[in-house]
Protein backbone atom coordinates (compact mmCIF):
# COMPACT_ATOMS: atom_id res chain seq x y z
CA UNK A 1 0.00 0.00 0.00
CA UNK A 2 1.74 3.54 -0.94
CA UNK A 3 0.47 5.96 1.87
CA UNK A 4 1.77 9.75 1.63
CA UNK A 5 3.68 11.37 4.78
CA UNK A 6 4.64 14.55 5.30
CA UNK A 7 7.55 15.72 6.89
CA UNK A 8 8.22 18.83 8.77
CA UNK A 9 11.84 19.49 10.10
CA UNK A 10 12.12 22.75 11.88
CA UNK A 11 14.88 24.25 14.33
CA UNK A 12 14.20 23.93 17.81
CA UNK A 13 13.46 27.32 19.92
CA UNK A 14 16.67 28.98 20.74
CA UNK A 15 19.00 28.18 17.81
CA UNK A 16 19.69 31.04 15.69
CA UNK A 17 18.04 31.06 11.64
CA UNK A 18 20.47 33.23 10.19
CA UNK A 19 18.20 32.25 6.84
CA UNK A 20 15.23 33.36 8.34
CA UNK A 21 16.52 37.01 9.83
CA UNK A 22 17.93 37.36 5.95
CA UNK A 23 14.83 36.96 5.01
CA UNK A 24 13.27 39.20 7.47
CA UNK A 25 15.89 41.85 6.58
CA UNK A 26 15.27 41.46 2.40
CA UNK A 27 11.11 41.89 3.41
CA UNK A 28 11.95 45.01 5.54
CA UNK A 29 13.65 46.05 2.04
CA UNK A 30 10.41 45.59 -0.12
CA UNK A 31 8.37 47.55 2.36
CA UNK A 32 7.30 44.76 4.17
CA UNK A 33 7.13 45.95 7.75
CA UNK A 34 4.91 44.14 10.26
CA UNK A 35 7.41 40.79 10.15
CA UNK A 36 8.33 40.00 13.52
CA UNK A 37 9.79 36.79 13.84
CA UNK A 38 10.26 34.65 10.77
CA UNK A 39 12.24 30.88 11.15
CA UNK A 40 12.91 28.46 7.69
CA UNK A 41 12.15 24.77 7.98
CA UNK A 42 11.98 21.98 5.34
CA UNK A 43 8.80 20.31 4.11
CA UNK A 44 9.03 16.94 2.93
CA UNK A 45 6.17 15.02 0.98
CA UNK A 46 6.87 10.99 0.17
CA UNK A 47 4.97 8.04 -0.87
CA UNK A 48 5.74 5.34 1.75
CA UNK A 49 5.14 1.67 0.34
CA UNK A 50 4.53 -0.01 3.62
CA UNK A 51 1.06 -2.54 4.70
CA UNK A 52 -0.32 0.19 6.92
CA UNK A 53 -0.51 3.91 8.02
CA UNK A 54 1.36 3.19 11.26
CA UNK A 55 3.76 1.07 9.66
CA UNK A 56 4.47 4.44 7.46
CA UNK A 57 4.69 6.42 10.43
CA UNK A 58 6.95 4.47 12.51
CA UNK A 59 9.43 4.37 8.53
CA UNK A 60 8.85 8.02 8.25
CA UNK A 61 10.21 8.28 12.42
CA UNK A 62 12.92 6.46 11.79
CA UNK A 63 13.84 8.34 8.43
CA UNK A 64 13.48 11.70 10.61
CA UNK A 65 15.98 10.24 13.17
CA UNK A 66 18.58 8.51 11.15
CA UNK A 67 18.80 11.24 8.42
CA UNK A 68 16.37 14.05 7.29
CA UNK A 69 16.21 16.40 10.73
CA UNK A 70 19.31 16.53 12.78
CA UNK A 71 18.50 15.67 16.45
CA UNK A 72 20.68 18.13 17.86
CA UNK A 73 19.52 21.53 16.68
CA UNK A 74 15.96 20.23 14.91
CA UNK A 75 12.44 18.86 15.54
CA UNK A 76 10.04 16.85 13.48
CA UNK A 77 7.00 16.38 12.59
CA UNK A 78 4.98 13.52 10.87
CA UNK A 79 1.63 13.66 9.61
CA UNK A 80 0.31 10.41 7.94
CA UNK A 81 -3.11 10.75 5.43
CA UNK B 1 -2.36 42.50 16.26
CA UNK B 2 0.30 39.86 15.95
CA UNK B 3 -0.98 36.84 14.29
CA UNK B 4 0.86 33.88 13.31
CA UNK B 5 1.33 32.42 9.79
CA UNK B 6 2.30 29.55 7.99
CA UNK B 7 3.78 29.43 4.62
CA UNK B 8 4.59 26.13 2.65
CA UNK B 9 6.39 26.42 -0.78
CA UNK B 10 7.01 23.31 -2.96
CA UNK B 11 8.21 22.83 -6.10
CA UNK B 12 5.59 22.67 -9.11
CA UNK B 13 4.86 19.48 -10.22
CA UNK B 14 6.65 18.10 -13.20
CA UNK B 15 9.79 20.05 -12.10
CA UNK B 16 12.92 17.54 -11.17
CA UNK B 17 14.17 17.54 -7.69
CA UNK B 18 17.45 17.03 -7.63
CA UNK B 19 17.80 17.06 -3.68
CA UNK B 20 14.88 15.11 -3.49
CA UNK B 21 16.07 12.41 -5.74
CA UNK B 22 19.49 12.72 -3.66
CA UNK B 23 17.55 12.33 -0.57
CA UNK B 24 15.35 8.91 -1.47
CA UNK B 25 18.89 7.11 -2.74
CA UNK B 26 20.46 8.25 0.48
CA UNK B 27 17.46 6.66 2.35
CA UNK B 28 17.79 3.68 0.10
CA UNK B 29 21.64 3.42 1.36
CA UNK B 30 20.23 3.67 4.90
CA UNK B 31 17.70 0.25 4.44
CA UNK B 32 14.84 2.61 3.82
CA UNK B 33 13.53 0.69 0.71
CA UNK B 34 9.96 1.39 0.29
CA UNK B 35 10.41 5.25 -0.07
CA UNK B 36 8.22 5.65 -4.10
CA UNK B 37 8.80 9.63 -4.19
CA UNK B 38 10.17 12.54 -1.88
CA UNK B 39 10.35 16.26 -3.06
CA UNK B 40 11.76 18.43 -0.95
CA UNK B 41 10.08 22.58 -0.16
CA UNK B 42 10.15 24.86 2.41
CA UNK B 43 8.41 25.25 5.18
CA UNK B 44 8.04 29.20 7.04
CA UNK B 45 6.56 29.98 10.45
CA UNK B 46 6.41 34.25 10.61
CA UNK B 47 4.59 36.71 12.70
CA UNK B 48 2.92 39.59 11.12
CA UNK B 49 1.78 42.67 12.70
CA UNK B 50 -1.91 43.49 11.13
CA UNK B 51 -5.39 44.66 12.25
CA UNK B 52 -7.01 41.06 10.99
CA UNK B 53 -6.49 37.65 9.80
CA UNK B 54 -7.55 38.30 6.65
CA UNK B 55 -4.70 40.85 5.73
CA UNK B 56 -1.93 38.92 7.33
CA UNK B 57 -2.89 36.44 4.85
CA UNK B 58 -2.63 39.07 2.22
CA UNK B 59 0.07 40.48 3.80
CA UNK B 60 1.92 36.42 3.31
CA UNK B 61 0.55 36.45 -0.18
CA UNK B 62 2.17 39.31 -1.47
CA UNK B 63 5.67 38.26 0.55
CA UNK B 64 5.54 35.29 -1.83
CA UNK B 65 4.66 36.98 -4.81
CA UNK B 66 7.51 39.09 -4.56
CA UNK B 67 10.16 37.29 -2.44
CA UNK B 68 9.64 33.65 -0.86
CA UNK B 69 8.70 31.58 -3.65
CA UNK B 70 9.57 31.27 -7.47
CA UNK B 71 6.42 31.68 -9.36
CA UNK B 72 8.11 29.83 -12.48
CA UNK B 73 8.54 26.71 -10.28
CA UNK B 74 7.58 27.10 -6.66
CA UNK B 75 3.71 27.05 -5.98
CA UNK B 76 2.90 28.45 -2.25
CA UNK B 77 0.31 27.82 0.89
CA UNK B 78 -0.67 30.12 2.99
CA UNK B 79 -2.24 29.20 6.82
CA UNK B 80 -3.35 31.96 9.06
CA UNK B 81 -3.95 30.76 13.00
Amino acid sequence: MSIKVKIYVTLKEGVLDPQGRAVVGALGALDFKGVEDLRIGKFMELKVDTESKEAAEQEARRMCEELLANPVIEDFRVEVE
